[in-house]
């Protein structure tokens, strides 16, 4: 059973973007996971499609109305489908490694990308939308969040890396960043590879890429650290 | 004097993507911003335009090579280019709005995307690259990330959001996460907007929104609080 991921948007035509491309592009092609987008305008009553109004309480910009976004996920997401639905969302839980697993260890995601202010909060309780943030920086909607949600789950899925699933990933799921890289030429601009990985010495080898992952998740991530 | 973008990467076909539609689009046409793709396999030598090697000290997946990549720096960003050089990775520094917005204040930006393990460590050293990560979880390759960025930063150049640049961005660098939003209808699936919302008490619905927000960043993002 392949992954199946729905996106709510006001720009379908942002997908399948780079997620049509390389790898990704691939395994959409070979049916790994298959790619479904609904255009949320499509579920708006009224005759100039509108999708948002002004906020409760009064300020800037406009919100997303929950009657609309409702008949959206309800035809996209009947209480019956399994996948989970989340909301690419600024304030929600930040996105790790860990939830990318279980994503890709699961059916799929139904995927609702906000725009403007947000979406009405009585939607998110109703549907029960689990809040998903991919960093602490304000992007123009959704979609380039979810598109980045979808390239992390899918180089995860079995058959898509093939050989190409590197050390890189339980590096970092170990709690700390990944050590420096070195490959040829011996020689750059003057400087040398380190002596230790040219040594052949495998337990030295390890040894250093230890002591460097630390240091340089010390230097740069001391909260990492403390996570443990 | 509009800002620059220079994207170094094995896919230029992946750019402008969602970069090319909606705000950022109009943008990119009318000239706000401009966006140059460098293919760095241009830059290889050998006849099959290999960019990458085996690490040294052995392991799984691929090192891009230092003086491929050098190559296509020095020709993008010349020593007085006065762009900052960055390289997006999960090793990087997490990327803040506060970064973004420097970013937008500047000339632009010279972005190289890492793929496989990861770009030789001598090249960081030797071109003063800044290390960017866009979150903790891992990528198929920087793309993606360089598209977040450069969203996050083109909504702030001037002349792109016009009135619809929020009150989302200042709530968020305040410290808080956002309080809920609710719009029309007043009630949805028997759910009514908050009365304090609609009472018309400007006073009251700002202590709400505050006392929201800071309820909301305590459960779910106390590291937000610690921070300040």
């Amino acid at each position: 059973m392949s992954f199946s991921a729905s996106v709510l948007t006001l720009y379908p035509e942002m997908f399948p973007g780079a997620l049509g491309m390389s790898l990704a592009g691939r395994a959409l092609e070979t049916g790994i996971w298959s790619l479904e987008t609904v255009q949320i305008r499509d579920f708006a009553t009224d005759r100039h499609r509108t999708v948002d109004d002004t906020p409760a309480g009064g300020g800037a910009g406009m919100v997303m109305r929950a009657d609309v976004l409702a008949r959206a996920i309800d035809r996209t997401s009947p209480p019956s489908d399994p996948r989970p639905r989340l909301l690419m969302s600024p304030r929600g839980r930040p996105l790790k490694q860990e939830r990318v697993r279980e994503l890709a260890a699961g059916p799929g995601a139904v995927i609702l990308c906000g725009r403007f202010e947000g979406v009405d909060q009585r939607l998110i309780e109703a549907r029960q939308l689990e809040e998903v943030s991919i960093g602490d920086y304000i992007l123009s909607g959704g979609e380039p969040a979810a598109l980045v949600l979808l390239d992390a789950v899918v180089r995860l899925l079995p058959g898509v890396m093939g050989n190409e699933l590197s050390g890189e990933e339980e590096s970092f799921e170990g709690g700390l960043l990944e050590h420096p890289h070195y490959t040829r030429p011996q020689e750059f601009e003057g400087r040398p590879i380190p002596e230790v990985l040219t040594s052949g010495n495998h337990a030295r080898i390890a040894a250093w890429r230890r002591a460097q992952a630390e240091r340089l998740t010390r230097d740069r991530r001391p909260d990492l650290l403390h996570d443990e």
